[in-house]
């Protein structure tokens, strides 16, 4: 065996035990004995001696290989080079005074080596073990094992693991179940596209991946199982945004007996106690809550980030006979003060108004609020009635800029919904170490589906209306509520339930509100109507998405940067190369052909 | 609103709140107000008052309409029927003296209704919700939801659930991340055969649902996670057995920086601590041990239930030279005693040498020891000195009876072994109250697989040689022993494991070995190799397969008795009705055509 290469294959260990992990040591352990096992960070060459920091999951610890103690073992520790694995017997000493790191736990010692073994060798790394490396995030995905060294990284999986757990915890005291539902089950055409799984018992016919595990967690209500939990894999056939994958985790529940605020109060505790635990910090008691209407009418969009203030304030009144004849003659129109905003240059204005373009906006009205004069090219169509009014409304002040859109009621709140968000990041206008979450209840039951010329449920089709709304989603299906309500995170939803339709007879109701032929409905959902025959309880539920949770939790920029193998945007693993070809027997057992054009 | 149809189907519970569960309440309660919700297990009428026992996950409580407390609340109650949902307010009594139940925990009270709330009502269930049901399964499977309101079935998912949760508690003590992998990977076509799922961004590429997390936990422990734990569904397109389905789940583990030794002795920490937190039950410490080739020659099988005696003997040696020409012509001769087994009748035996013959046995060659004679069919060719030796060797008693089987080991040990196990299940020899562990250890590396006439891994492929036996399996493969261990547990095996290869080196070599090209190991598995030489610890680990784990410790007769809702033998769910043909839109969009044979 030469000297470069590493110990035994098949017993690299021999006798060897672990001792210590790489970030236990003490002031308190000096003198004692120690076996420790890990990569090498780095290694310095001073005066006679090798250091190298040690480091695993935990953290690093400084060895030294002093040619005093051991000629041979000093020796050998020349070929060490970054990301070797070492396994190293020693002597934990004090390091010398004004050798002392105040800022890594094992700071004040050093391991004197007595003997040491090499594990393995490495190769040079595409890219440096550091949270800060200048590589592309293809490079980090190829190398996903390496990437997945950086502290960052390994902290993040930490967290979740730690969150994960937590959810468990609280749910178990409270008498939950976690219980386990298909992942091979049926495809169901209301929702998102399904992943297919092709028979081969059956060729032919096809398992789909659930999107949820929506139906059977609502037979497991009509079975008695009374509180049902399960930490989930969903997948969806989607193309992919900057935070979806085509496989995600849900922290997903269900209870009996219960009604919209009991699923409210539990899940509040929940998320408080999951904070508490994994990152020890207290979420606001209790959380504030926005009807859909109010998070509209003040926020412009249904997942507001209430951290900062900015609200949109409806002007449709005020310039109702304006002369400028786009507020006069627009269904809704809204203002938006940016305070202190009227330094705004030209171009700062080119740009936000291109932004709001993205949601549909034609352009972007805006006055500067200056000490002689209002600056706009629109303020000289303003009554001084006009000006006066939108002063009181608005509380406009010198200094300030305000942001008008005017339109259809989608256009101008998504368009100054976002503008908001925008302005908020280009000025710096929330304070990242806040977790703001916030309820919106009273969704909308049903909303229209242009494209298919029908009416869908806005949630899901198994939600319950409001009381007295089972009629006017027939009468008036616009108007309809759902008990349905999302929680909000900085801006995010990370989660979303709704109280469950347990009547069989509401039940075809609401597929015949959707427009879904009784026979459809009976081949589709022919099971979920039966069980509600039999006596289903009274229940309700939530789901929360733990990627995006994790996200927000360890202020990641990619809910790619919390999940251990991320496929990417283009759905495929850069480390496995999946999806791949596959042989034609599989293709043939499967009864499968590959259509000629995409071969 | 008519007297038979549940309350508003949106508001069905108004301001009532659950108080307690159908198993809470106690004689120390009496006279407390009480609000319960669940079903109704069964009506009675008895002078005058109606009583009903109702039933929720927990247990039962009895309820009594008395007309003189609310005479409308007594009416009304008419209506009730087996399985009607109920919400009932009302105030615990004891019962008169000799009306209580010693057998229900709530058996002292009773709760007397004030007022109460029709929920839901249910048609007339196919079988009865109690433990003994006289249905086929078909139809429990179909109506799965009522089938899991049994008692019997309620507390197998209960129970599955503590002991899913008393592995984590266990495992994250012990340090473990539980780390989550993907479920859309990359087909191997080294193991079982594949799911695949077609990839609708890459048109003829297929992802596929791991068999098991193998290679992303060993790319964990390359990543320095040092310890892992995943509760993971795996996926297998096999034909069905009784006790397999093509989904089912694993406690999976993985652990760097330690040799077998250490990861048995953990998971046999980890299984006492399951049993004895899920079921109260002590296992012994420390579990036996038997290497692989102890347990085919004393059991003829690699998962022995040891929770008896019937040991097999090798008597080839006393009937070398025999003038019984099968015994004298065979590689193996064994021999199994049943003691006091020589009132068997001619039936008895016939039945049993139809048994063997599954196992590839010719027949069924035995001896009853009787006073005065041996009465067998072979007794005649047999000498007195191979009598005497037979006598000694198995400790032969009058009323015995011993079996024998030549031929090739592997026939000879499976019929024998298996024999073993149907005198047992005959002759009840085994307490089923036993929960009986045993450590299999040291398998060989690799075994002959005749139809591709080349060796493949007896476990997988990444599997580490025994310390020299990497030179073994180039030289005598049929030789070479694995750092492989398995658990079982009266007579399954329950969980198995390896010490992983870490050096890309040999790694290789294995591949070599399996007759594998480089290029076809570079090209299946370039990213385990590639990650292998960036610094991969010795690693090593473990899974257990939760499902007949649950099967053993609920003592079911059937892996489907603890999977909430199971497939048939034949990979379909009975519920809903999966795997179902799909649209011509949803295969078009895939790039795929099913072919016309199949359609």
């Amino acid at each position: 065996m030469n000297e470069m290469s590493p110990q035994r294959e098949c017993d690299p260990l021999g006798d060897w035990q672990r001792t210590h992990h790489c970030s236990e040591l003490r002031a308190t352990d000096t003198e004692q004995k120690t076996c420790l096992m890990g990569w090498v960070q780095f290694r310095r060459d001073h005066g006679g001696l090798i250091f190298i920091d040690l480091r695993d999951r935990h953290g690093r610890t400084q060895i030294v290989f002093n040619p005093e103690i051991n000629a041979e073992a000093h020796a050998r520790a020349h070929v060490l080079r970054s990301e070797y694995v070492l396994a190293i017997r020693g002597v934990v000493r004090m390091r010398p005074e004004g050798m002392r790191n105040a800022n890594l736990p094992t700071g004040d010692i050093e391991v004197e080596v007595q003997e040491w073994k090499l594990l393995n060798s490495a190769k040079t790394p595409p890219f440096p073990i550091e949270d800060r490396v200048e590589v592309t995030e293809s490079t980090r995905l190829e190398y996903r094992y390496l990437d997945l060294r950086r502290p960052q990284c390994t902290r993040n999986l930490i967290i979740r693991h730690k969150a994960s757990q937590s959810f468990r915890d609280f749910l178990n005291l409270e008498g939950f179940l976690e219980l386990e539902t298909p992942i091979l089950t049926r495809s169901t055409p209301e929702g998102a596209r399904d992943f297919l799984v092709p028979s081969r018992i059956s060729p032919g016919s096809f398992f789909a991946l659930p999107q949820s595990p929506q139906l059977f967690k609502q037979l497991f209500m009509v079975a008695g199982m009374d509180r049902y939990y399960q930490v989930v894999r969903c997948f969806r056939d989607e193309d992919l945004r900057a935070d979806r994958q085509p496989e995600f985790t849900q922290i997903d529940l269900e209870l009996s007996f219960v009604d919209q605020e009991q699923v409210m109060q539990l899940a509040e505790r929940m998320i408080r106690h999951v904070f508490k635990q994994t990152l020890d910090h207290a979420l606001p008691d209790p959380f504030p809550r926005l009807t859909h209407e109010q998070a509209i009418r003040d926020y412009g969009v249904d997942k507001p980030d209430i951290r900062f203030e900015l609200l949109l304030h409806d002007v449709t009144d005020i310039v109702r006979n304006s002369n400028f004849r786009l507020f006069a003659s627009s269904e809704l129109v809204k203002a938006l003060v940016l305070p202190q905003g009227a330094g705004l240059s030209r171009n700062d204005i080119d740009q936000l108004t291109e932004f709001v373009k993205i949601y549909g906006a034609q352009g972007l009205a805006w006055i500067k609020i200056k000490a002689d004069e209002w600056q706009s090219p629109i303020a000289k169509f303003l009554s001084e009635e006009e000006r006066a009014g939108l002063v009181q409304a608005l509380s406009l002040k010198e200094g300030d800029i305000v942001f008008f859109q005017a339109g259809v009621p989608d256009m101008v709140n998504a368009a100054l919904g976002n503008l908001r968000l925008e302005l908020a990041q280009r000025f710096k206008l929330i304070d990242e170490a806040v977790f703001q979450p916030v309820w919106i209840t009273d969704f909308p039951l049903l909303e229209h589906d242009p494209e298919a010329k029908r009416w869908v449920a806005r949630h899901h089709p198994f939600t319950s209306p409001q009381e007295g709304h089972d009629r006017v989603m027939i009468e008036e299906p616009a108007k309809a509520l759902a008990k349905a309500y999302d929680l909000c995170l900085n801006g995010y939803e990370i989660g979303g339930g709704s109280v469950r339709i347990h009547s069989a007879e509401l039940q075809e109701q609401m597929f015949a509100a959707l427009g879904i032929a009784p026979d459809e409905a009976r081949r589709q959902f022919g099971f979920l109507l039966k069980a509600l025959e039999f006596g289903a309880p009274p229940h309700a539920g939530i789901a929360f998405g733990l990627d995006r949770l994790i996200m927000i939790m360890t202020q990641s920029a990619s809910i790619r940067d919390v999940i251990a193998f991320p496929k990417t945007q283009k759905a495929s693993c850069l480390m496995t190369q999946a999806p791949s070809g596959v042989s034609n027997v599989q293709l043939r057992e499967l009864g499968l052909k590959v259509r000629e054009a995409v071969k």
